[in-house]
C-alpha cells in the first residue's frame, strides 16, 4: 500500500516535497535557526494541489501545519515531528493590478514587498507595511492579521482583504474572492481565516484592495515631557491632520536613549532628556498644501505647549533617517540579548502608568532586567522589550506571568498584532473570556473536526505532536 | 403547565411583553404598514432578559425574529405567526463616551442619530450616516452590516465595531466587549455577528469606534458627460483630495431631472442636460487648507476637461440644497410608485454599461417601466430603483430575475449593503458559490442546531413559519 507521502508526491511531484535532512536544515521559527521537526514539508504549486493533500492528511488524520514567510513572533509556525509542514513558498502569482477597481489578486506565497512594488507600479499602494516586508507573505498577513505602521491610517489586514480563497480541512476549496468594497450577501466568511493562524483552513489566495498612491509625505520627531501631554498631542495631530495622519510612533526615554546614545551612526536629532519621542508622519495629495497643514498642526502643539522640541525631514534621506531609529529593532534586539518581547494592547491613558509598573516589578524580581518600551499608540498598542539575562522556559513564564498579570488591572489586551500561536496560548483566558473560548472551540470543532489544521496553537486542541 | 408566553412574562413583566392586537398594530417592515403577525413581542431590558427568553425559546425549538429600527428593505425582520418577536427597543443605554480611546458602549436599541449626537458632544463623531439614521438601531446596523454616504471614507458598519455581546441560540451570553483598535487574541468572534442579520445570535451591546470630529466640510456637484470621464473623475478626486474625499454620490441623469425637473422646490443648482451628476464631499480639519486643497483637485479635473460644469457651496445650507437632491427618496419613490429597488455591487468601470443593459432589458418586457440610477459609486455601489406598474409576487420576481440575471455577465453582487433577508435569498446562489452557501449553513448548524433564529432569512432553514 502507499504511504501518504508516496501519495503527496504523486500530487505535488519531486519539486513539491521535502524530507530528511533538507527538512531539518529548515526553520520553523524567526529568526530563522534551522531545526524543523516535520517529517516532510510539501510545497504545493496550486491550490488544486493544497486541496488534494489536505484530502489525503484528512482521511489519515494527518497533523498540518501551514507556512508562509516565518517571521512571526509567537511559535505560529512551530511543527512537531509527526506533522507535515505545508509551505506555500512556491504559490507566488500576482494577477495584474485592476487599476479602477483598485483591486488585486495575488496567491498566498507572494512577499508582501513584491505586492508594494507591484501596486507602485500601477500607480498605487498597498498599506499594509512591517518590518519584515522583505520576507512576509500575503497569506501570513491574512492568517496573523498583521498590523504595522500604517493602521492608524489605514486599519490592519483584515481590512485590505476583499476576498478569500481557502482549503477546509477536508481539502474542499471554498472559493469567496470577492472583489467588491460591499457585499452583503450572506455571511462574510473571509472573516473566518484571518487572524484564526491557519487552524481553520489555509488561505491560498486573496484579493486585496490598493489605495491612492499619497503624493507628499511629510515626517517629524518631536520630543515630549509628560505623558498627559502625549496623550492630548494625539489628538491634536488627529484631529489637525484631517485624516491625514499616518504613524504616530512612540519611543520611551529608553528606547530612544538606547538607539541613539553614545554616538550611534544614526545621530542625534534631538537631545536625549526628554520623556518621549514621536515620529509623526502624514500623507496626502499635494506638497505645499499638506506641508502648511503639517506645520499649523505642530505650530498648534507648541501653542499648547504640548511640544518641547521638533525636527521636521526636509528631505527624503532625512525621513529616511528618522525611521531608521524607530525600525532599530536589530541593535535593540542585541542590546537586549537574549530578548523578551511583548505586544500589547491597552488603553491610551494607562499606558505610561502600566510600562512603569511593569518595570517596577520586574526590577524587583529581576534586579538586572533592562527593558524600552515603544510602539502603536495611536492604535493603542505598545511594544516592550526586555531582556531578565535567560530565556529558559520557566524564566520566559515567569516573566510572561508578571508582564500579563500587571497587564490584568489595566484591562489591557495580551497580543496586539502578533497573535497567540504557542507562545501565547496558556495566557488566552487573560484576554478572552470563557464563553468566547467556547465559541472558538465550536467552530474549530464545527469547521475542523479531526483537529489536523495547525494543532495546538491559539489553544490546546487535536492529534498534533506541536511541542 | 406555565405556558411559554407565561415564563416568559416572567422573565419581562409585564412592560416586557405585547400580544394579540398589539401586535398585529405593529409593523415589520419598512414603510411601516402595521400586520405583524407574531403571536409576541417581547421587549426584553438587558442582555441577562434577552438570554433568559432565549434559553426558554431554545428549550421549546421556539423560532425568533429580533427587531431593531424596522428600517430594513429586504425583509429581514418579517416574523411568521408561529414566530416570537424579540425587539430590543427598551435597551437603549449609552455610555459615556471614551474621549481619549475615543469608544463609546452602546445597547443594541439605541438609535443611530442618538449616537451621532452623543459624539459630537464629546468632540467627536460616529461616521456611518444613512437616511434612516432617525428611526434604524445600532444593532440592525450591526447585523445588517449597514453601508451608507461615507464608507468610501470610513468603511462599513464592521469598521466601526470593536466589540460585541451577543446572546448565542440556547441563551449563552457571549461577551466579546473589545474595546481596543488591535486585539489578536484568537478568532475575532465579533465577525460572526456582523452582517448575518439575526441568524446566528442577537447582539445586544457594542463598543463602536469613533472618529475626530471633521472641522471643515466642502461640498460640491458637477456635471459630467461620458462615464469614462466619471471613473477618472474618481480617481483624480481620491488622490487629490489625499485621503479627505468622504462622499462620492453619482446621479445619472435620469434621477438628476426627477428630483431638480419641473419646478423642483429644491431648484436645479447645474442644468439638467449632461449625463452624470456628482456630489463631491471631503471634510478635514482647517477650512481655508482644506478650501484650497478641494478647489485645486476641481481645477484639476478641470483642466483634464472631466468636468463640464460645478457649483460648489458657500454656506451650510447650499451645502444642505445639494444634498437634498441626493436624499429625496421620498419625492423618488413617489414619482416612482409602486416602486422596486436594487442595491447592487460590481466593478466600476462595468457600471453606465449594466444600467443601459438592465434599461433596455426591462423596456423590452414592461415598456412602460421607468427607472433611476445612483449611489456610491466611490464604493463600486449603485442603486437602481424602478416602476413596472405592479409588485405582485410574479412581476416582483420577474424583475428580480431581469435585474440580477443581467448583472451575472458583469460578475456583480446582489446585495451590497441591504443584505438577502427574505426577498433576496432566491437569488443567492448567484452571488455566493455553492461551497460558500455550504460553509454558511456549516457555521449556521453549529450555532443554532435548532434553526430557532430569525429562520428562513438568507437561507431557508429550520423551523419557523416565516412567509
Amino acid at each position: 500500500m502507499e504511504t501518504l507521502l508516496e501519495k503527496i508526491h504523486a500530487v505535488v511531484g519531486a519539486a513539491g516535497l521535502i524530507t530528511g535532512a533538507d527538512v531539518s536544515a529548515r526553520s520553523d521559527s524567526w529568526p530563522p535557526t534551522g531545526g524543523c521537526q516535520a517529517k516532510a514539508i510539501v510545497r504545493p504549486s496550486s491550490t488544486g494541489e493544497v486541496a488534494a493533500v489536505l484530502r489525503l492528511c484528512h482521511e489519515r488524520g494527518q497533523a498540518v501545519v501551514t507556512h508562509g514567510g516565518l517571521t512571526g513572533l509567537v511559535g505560529g509556525a512551530r511543527a512537531g515531528s509527526e506533522d507535515i509542514v505545508i509551505s506555500l513558498e512556491r504559490m507566488r502569482r500576482l494577477e495584474p493590478v485592476d487599476v479602477v477597481n483598485r483591486t488585486v489578486t495575488v496567491e498566498a506565497g507572494v512577499v508582501l514587498q513584491t505586492l508594494h512594488e507591484a501596486a507602485e507600479r500601477a500607480g498605487l499602494m498597498f498599506p499594509l507595511d512591517l518590518g519584515a516586508r522583505g520576507s512576509c507573505t500575503i497569506g501570513g498577513n491574512i492568517s496573523t492579521n498583521a498590523g504595522g505602521n500604517s493602521v492608524i491610517r489605514y486599519g490592519m489586514m483584515r481590512e485590505q482583504v476583499l476576498g478569500i480563497e481557502a482549503v477546509m480541512a477536508d481539502g474542499t476549496i471554498v472559493s469567496s474572492l470577492n472583489t467588491v468594497i460591499k457585499n452583503n450577501t450572506g455571511y462574510d466568511l473571509k472573516q473566518l481565516f484571518i487572524g484564526s493562524e491557519g487552524t481553520l483552513g489555509i488561505v491560498t489566495r486573496a484579493v486585496l484592495r490598493l489605495r491612492p498612491l499619497p503624493r507628499s509625505r511629510n515626517t517629524a520627531l518631536v520630543s515630549i515631557d509628560g505623558f498627559a501631554g502625549l496623550c492630548r498631542l494625539l489628538q491634536v495631530m488627529d484631529t489637525g491632520l484631517g485624516g491625514t495622519l499616518s504613524a504616530f510612533e512612540v519611543l520611551w526615554n529608553d528606547f530612544y536613549k538606547m538607539i541613539v546614545g553614545d554616538g550611534s551612526r544614526l545621530g542625534l536629532p534631538l537631545p536625549a532628556s526628554h520623556d518621549f519621542y514621536v515620529l509623526i508622519e502624514a500623507t496626502g495629495s499635494h506638497d505645499d498644501i499638506d506641508r502648511a497643514r503639517f506645520e499649523r498642526a505642530l505650530e498648534e502643539a507648541f501653542e499648547e505647549k504640548l511640544i518641547v522640541d521638533a525636527v521636521i525631514a526636509q528631505n527624503q534621506q532625512q525621513r529616511a533617517g528618522l525611521w531608521a531609529i524607530r525600525d532599530d529593532i536589530e541593535n535593540m534586539m542585541s542590546s537586549l540579548h537574549p530578548a523578551i518581547t511583548f505586544d500589547i494592547s491597552l488603553g491610551i491613558p494607562h499606558m505610561d502608568t502600566y510600562v512603569t509598573a511593569v518595570r517596577e516589578n520586574l526590577l524587583q524580581r529581576w534586579p538586572e532586567c533592562r527593558m524600552v518600551a515603544f510602539g502603536h499608540i495611536g492604535d493603542g498598542n505598545i511594544h516592550l522589550v526586555l531582556t531578565v539575562g535567560s530565556t529558559a522556559p520557566e524564566v520566559l513564564h515567569a516573566v510572561d506571568t508578571l508582564v500579563y498579570g500587571t497587564l490584568q488591572s489595566f484591562n489591557g489586551v495580551i497580543s496586539a498584532e502578533h497573535g497567540i500561536g504557542l507562545h501565547k496560548r496558556s495566557f488566552l483566558p487573560l484576554s478572552r473570556k470563557e464563553n468566547e473560548i467556547k465559541l472558538m472551540r465550536s467552530l474549530k470543532q464545527a469547521l475542523d473536526p479531526k483537529g489536523i489544521l495547525n494543532p495546538g496553537k491559539i489553544f490546546a486542541t487535536g492529534p498534533g505532536s506541536t511541542p
